[in-house]
């Protein structure tokens, strides 16, 4: 049974070897030493050719209500794992560190850090779990959103997903990142309120089960809203749906805003069709068709492909649990940590598995676009004192296949991460979600459309910088020849 | 950017068209007309024999603070969608429905009713969207969970996904309903201080990197806590961690309780093997093997095929977002609703789609076992008013395939819908979340094995009595009737 905390609070949302590692770092006393950690994602999600960064709006109000609470200590105190001298130094705890991010609405990719967090060791640790489970989850809706976005062209789009999502959070924060991919309103009253997002939404099967036919449920609808949208599957969308709506909107008359009709079930491409005749027919030549049932790109493709009379889709479980892939998998990897003498020195984390193998060094990506029309050459990431805007031609290669590369010249260059908080202190003005919304679009328009299509984009160059290349080989070599060297006899 | 409000509540999180319904039903007066909907999904979630119902915790939860705010209202006004009449009805809101459920842990199965509220329209209305938001994803992850506990066997199993899980409440409840279908620990530590769950976890390869070896790292935990499991594959596992484990192990003896290490990389069945036997050379047969790395059933059942040398599973991503299906999709339908004289009508919502028509009528789900040996027989959807253990024998016949069928008799029959809330009131006490644990565990011993595995399990038998049948066949021909002799001319 949940037990009720007046002061809970998100700060115990963390991974338990989080705070058994801090616990570590106080008592050796190495809890303050200067450490990087970065955030990025292996693979594409969707294996779209971009994705949309999401999630700053929850990190920041994470991060200015981290602090324990009494009844967390009280909590951390009953498991016995905690001495009382770290519980007090939680207790005292505040966060130090410096975020620097992709904002909302900026494009990301695999490989190439999105999120940086540079401060105390404790401090880096404590905030892993709470922004990874953050940034994994509300890129991924904002990119499905962008996906469908880009099939249904200038079609209204409605996030109708909020009873299949996984739980209340996500669907919060899963519609706002959906209006940030491109998405028009949502049926959620809560994200309204909370985020100014446009509400949309008329009536269920239940209005016309309540009054047991369509012609007196819309009448009924219609006598107490303006705007009307019928749904017209309850019994049988042609034979009694769509022709209650038509009797109702003519009998109303200029007395409502008869926007059109809802299709809930069928065969959408039929039914579209046969519903667009009547409605033609009476004279509703201007009521749309609004559309809602499993759909996400790739139905709302194919029923363009057929000529589906469809205006407005309604997307629900596809989009907000990301259906066909539900999580994007970023992690979160230390790239480097001060020596004894406070000497910055970078971290590598080695696998098996190549890719696996994490870009040591605290970086910086910059955005590279041809001088001449504003397109993309590619992302290169460099270290963080490296300014690829102090030189006129840049090497660009693949990190893995090196021989594939290019020189760039005339070239501008848009460094990605921006600061967002600085030792502790947000020095980041979040811009308006609608503002936020646009940026995303903006910046889609300098990809070529061979990056945007939906189905096998070309794959957008993450390249390494030479020196960032250069010490990412040094580092593995230097781990592969102490590990040979060890011995355990 | 989102607003803040102190007196934020969860009533708005739910569809705007439930609030124009209930506009509509206010302003026609009919409000307060009795009605009944049921909750039900349509297809066993990953092809699974069974589920396992979850989410009533923060069901009760929502609707114990369900109540329009001040600034819910006042959000509500802004959208000049609402009269004012209206709006005040809504700040005077008092939820006085009566809501009967499957108890959490309860196993429930596709088509039958796993949850009915009755009350006021509005009232049954306003609830639907959060109901459905946390029983499709808390019963859907404690199914998962069950899934992977019946493949691990004895063995421990720990939930550690919250960085993958959709958002904050996801990793919350998603670990719960965990627990509920057979997890043993959670890495989340607000889950731990909320449910009581116990929680797991040690390190990360942030130790290993800090130090910027195993040995030194494994040796500094060593010193701060006393229960150590050893993540050993930051550099390299067979010729680093594992070594450095036992080196560490062996200096520190009894000042530690040696757990054992985690692996969470490369080839779990050839590394857990090797490692084992690096264990047990050194004397350490008791040492566990942790093994971590996008596990699921599938996963696990294939490195145990393998004889894999793993104790303890830490499973992630798949389990949290039930990465194979994220979506249950759970519908609420009405089933009856008053007339004007206040008697009850029964409803239905008919589909081109046969398995979409829904069942008409005020139901109660029957859990048949023989007497003799307590296994299942089936459940037994009847009307209400129906109580099967007044008859000695029990007709039952699939739903569709009529010609299925079977006389039952010394039967025992359990009803499944528990009364949670009448008329508003909470009547129902929660057991301890351990208990309802073992409830899960209990329930699964009456299956017989062929309903339990994983792949192609037999289908359990869901039939209708003779009544509700016959009441959905005489619904379902008067809508065609109806339908047939509409006329707009």
């Amino acid at each position: 049974m949940a037990r009720q905390y007046p002061d809970d609070s998100t700060t115990l949302h963390t991974d338990a070897y989080e705070l058994s590692m801090i616990q570590t770092y106080f008592e050796k006393g190495i809890q303050n030493k200067r450490a990087i950690f970065e955030v990025f994602f292996r693979d594409m999600p969707f294996k779209n050719g971009f994705a949309v960064f999401a999630g700053l709006q929850h990190i920041i109000h994470y991060i200015e209500n981290l602090h324990f609470s009494e009844t967390d200590i009280s909590y951390l105190k009953e498991t016995e794992h905690f001495s009382p001298e770290f519980l007090n130094y939680l207790e005292n705890f505040q966060f130090k560190g410096t975020i620097r991010s992709a904002v909302e609405g900026e494009l990301v990719y695999n490989q190439e850090p999105i999120l940086q967090v540079e401060g105390p060791l404790a401090d880096c640790q404590l905030v892993e779990t709470a922004i990874l489970n953050i940034v994994n989850f509300q890129t991924l809706i904002a990119t499905k959103a962008a996906r469908i976005r880009s099939v249904a062209g200038t079609d209204a789009i409605m996030e109708f997903g909020t009873r299949r999502a996984q739980e209340f959070d996500a669907a919060i924060w899963g519609t706002r990142a959906a209006y940030i991919g491109g998405f028009d309103a949502t049926s959620n009253v809560r994200a309204g309120k909370l985020f100014g997002i446009p509400i949309s939404g008329t009536h269920a099967h239940a209005l016309v089960q309540t009054y047991g036919n369509d012609y007196e449920a819309f009448k009924a609808y219609a006598e107490t809203h303006r705007d009307c949208v019928f749904l017209v599957d309850t019994y049988d969308t042609i034979k009694s749906g769509v022709p209650s709506a038509i009797r109702v909107a003519k009998e109303m008359g200029d007395k409502i805003n008869f926007q059109g009709v809802r299709i809930d079930s069928g065969d959408m491409a039929y039914l579209s069709k046969r519903v667009r005749e009547q409605l033609d027919e009476a004279g509703f030549k201007a009521a749309k068709i609004y559309a809602s049932n499993d759909l996400d790109e790739k139905t709302i493709m194919s029923l363009k492909m057929q000529n589906a009379k469809i205006d407005v889709w309604g997307v629900g479980t596809k989009l907000i649990t990301a259906f066909d892939q539900p999580a994007l998998g970023a992690v979160y990897k230390m790239v480097a940590i001060a020596d004894d003498n406070g000497q910055l020195k970078d971290t590598i984390k080695l696998s098996n598995n190549a890719e696996k193998v994490s870009t040591p060094g605290r970086k910086q990506v910059w955005r590279i676009t041809k001088k001449a029309d504003g397109k993309s050459e590619g992302d290169y990431v460099a270290l963080f004192d490296e300014d690829p805007r102090e030189q006129s031609s840049l090497y660009m290669f693949h990190p893995s296949y090196t021989y594939i590369n290019k020189t760039v010249t005339d070239f501008n260059a848009r460094p990605i991460l921006q600061t967002i908080y600085s030792d502790g202190r947000l020095v980041y003005q979040q811009p308006e979600l609608a503002d936020i919304r646009q940026l995303c679009m903006d910046n889609q328009e300098s990809l070529w459309p061979e990056y945007k299509r939906d189905l096998n984009p070309q794959k957008y160059p993450i390249d390494l910088s030479q020196r960032c290349w250069d010490n990412k080989m040094n580092l593995i070599k230097e781990i592969h020849e102490y590990v040979q060297n060890l011995s355990f006899e």
